[in-house]
């Protein structure tokens, strides 16, 4: 574990910050086109388990961007693919899963994640990343929320409507805590060795929470989420938890107690520092989309993305989700100048 | 127009009821036996050309749950599809346009709608059944909003992202705007024809309005909107407003003028109150994948809308979207049993 130097885990801490930070959600990956030559054809599965290439794939985009923050390049899925639970990441769709989870008798496929032996070459890349990277930019290790690596390992691929995942917590409450209980055991294992290995602060995915009414949340999802923000920050770094269309549930999930809440572009920052109230720093929220329009227009709204954070106290600079493929790369490293240019401390216009 | 009796107009007005009216987003469709064994193997499309079948599909679970409205069996895609636009409903995906629209001269290909010429078979549809409801059923006619519309025709088909529209919108504004009031005035002359042949009230899709930024969707979504709104208004029928994800964005859609705001599972019906404003009323909100469970859990889930509603004044009970094809009849019977014995007059607790 780092000292903790530099912008963003100053930022994280709400501690006062030289400019504010920024890095990108997918910051490593296809809109760079370094990154799609060094990848080739070989699965996105395939190249994460090969610690020199995926090292080179997280730095990639410090280099190009500049960025405050390094984003280990993996999956979510890779605890569970990685302790053999057959799942595939297919192109232009996302995590498929071969035999879904849907009765109490399949919780046993389920195996504990043993970190080291399992997912060693995550572990690898970990280190050998913390090795190359300047001592003011962070690396954040990663890993999915319970709700949301359960919806995947029930729902056996990508959803639109949550409907088999839903069915299981509300016909089924104690095979559903089961199976998102030893998934929060397997996400607090997973980050205690990638901590470990040299990450100096965490990001929770809770991608599709936002899928769940705030009484569903509350029940079905925030008691396994925090406990993996607790185990997290037992070991002393900064907690960042994310999910997109996350706006009703921002207070529930800000009382799981991650340091900082991303928001989604739905949600003013201003609204969303009002929801997750002071305690916490937020992280976001250009709308990833915008970053596709001329850069006048991007140069604008980040500027209000800016002004609406109010101050750069405790602000991440991010997009509200992942960069779309079709982005260009001199755009997103033109955000960053003006984040780094504007984002200076103090209360702005 | 009808004389606007029944418990859904007295809903949709905030005047006092027997009991709080229900009825289903996608209640005629391929959740029920009789839909799935008149419809056949045609295409959509076809279906919705006939008159007499779409009048049957339309009454059918008028008959089945006894629901105190009946909603046209139609799509929002019917208007350009019926002016020649090249588009197909593809079954298990949605709606796909042969040739997206992507500049300004691709304008010229969308001509204004001549309701009784281009949509005849709407409008019979319309006559057949109001010809056939009993007084107090209403009968819904619909259209897409504006944004909803332009993003089918933008992005060619369904889309997670909607990074193509998004990027219209910021880089070429004027197209943007030219392409909305064209899908405004469409939507204007087809609800007019509607309201003409028999239809009691009429609801506004605007499903993925909750993609925008509450900027965006004030500058580049609510005007056109509101003109559709208010030309409704003048016609003297109530006006439903609804969208998925709009949590953010529910005060800027009630500025839009319409009756009633329909309302997802995400947000509380107290909360949405609050946002909406006591001058409308609102529409929804059960979880359609919560109707999967058993039914002691729907009936939980129920009694909890009702509750969150507050009153049965201005709360027209429906689910936060569209029912899930696998959704069991039985169950929807069950709840529109449930909200008509407990959703009585005055505050509950």
């Amino acid at each position: 574990m780092s000292a903790g130097t530099g912008p963003f885990l100053a930022a994280c801490r709400r501690e006062p910050v030289p400019h504010t930070p920024v890095w990108f959600m997918r910051q490593a990956g296809r809109a760079l086109p370094e990154y799609r030559r060094l990848r080739g054809s070989g699965s996105i599965l395939q190249a994460i388990a090969d610690p020199e290439l995926s090292a080179e794939i997280t730095l990639q985009p410090v280099r190009r961007y500049g960025v405050d923050a390094a984003i280990l390049f993996s999956d979510i899925v890779v605890p569970v693919w990685a302790t053999g639970f057959g799942v595939e990441i297919v192109p232009g769709r996302g995590p498929v899963v071969e035999h879904p989870i849907r009765s109490p008798a399949d919780l046993r496929r389920l195996r504990p994640l043993e970190p080291e032996g399992d997912t060693g070459f995550v572990l690898e890349t970990v280190r050998l990343v913390a090795r190359e990277l300047a001592p003011e930019v962070a690396l954040i290790g990663f890993a999915g929320a319970p709700f949301t690596v359960a919806s995947y390992l029930v729902e056996g691929g990508p959803s639109r409507d949550f409907a088999r995942v839903k069915t299981l917590m509300h016909s089924d409450p104690t095979t559903w805590h089961e199976l998102v209980e030893r998934l929060a055991q397997m996400a607090i294992d997973s980050l205690s060795a990638q901590v470990a290995a040299g990450v100096d602060a965490v990001q929770l995915f809770d991608s599709w929470a936002g899928s769940l009414s705030p009484a569903d949340y509350e029940r079905f999802a925030l008691p396994a989420t925090r406990r993996v923000l607790d185990a997290v920050r037992a070991l002393g770094v900064p907690t960042v938890l994310f999910g997109v269309g996350t706006g009703e549930l921002l207070g529930l999930m800000s009382s799981a107690g991650p340091d900082v809440m991303g928001i989604d572009w739905r949600v003013p920052l201003d609204v969303a520092r009002e929801r997750v109230g002071p305690r916490r720093a937020v992280q976001g929220n250009l709308d990833p989309a915008v970053c596709l329009a001329p850069f006048e227009v991007v140069a604008d709204e980040t500027r209000a993305v800016l002004a609406r954070a109010g101050t750069a106290a405790g602000h991440v600079f991010n997009l509200g989700h992942g960069v779309l493929p079709e982005t260009d790369p001199g755009i997103l490293g033109a955000v960053v100048e003006l984040v780094h240019a504007e984002g200076r401390a103090g209360v702005r216009p």
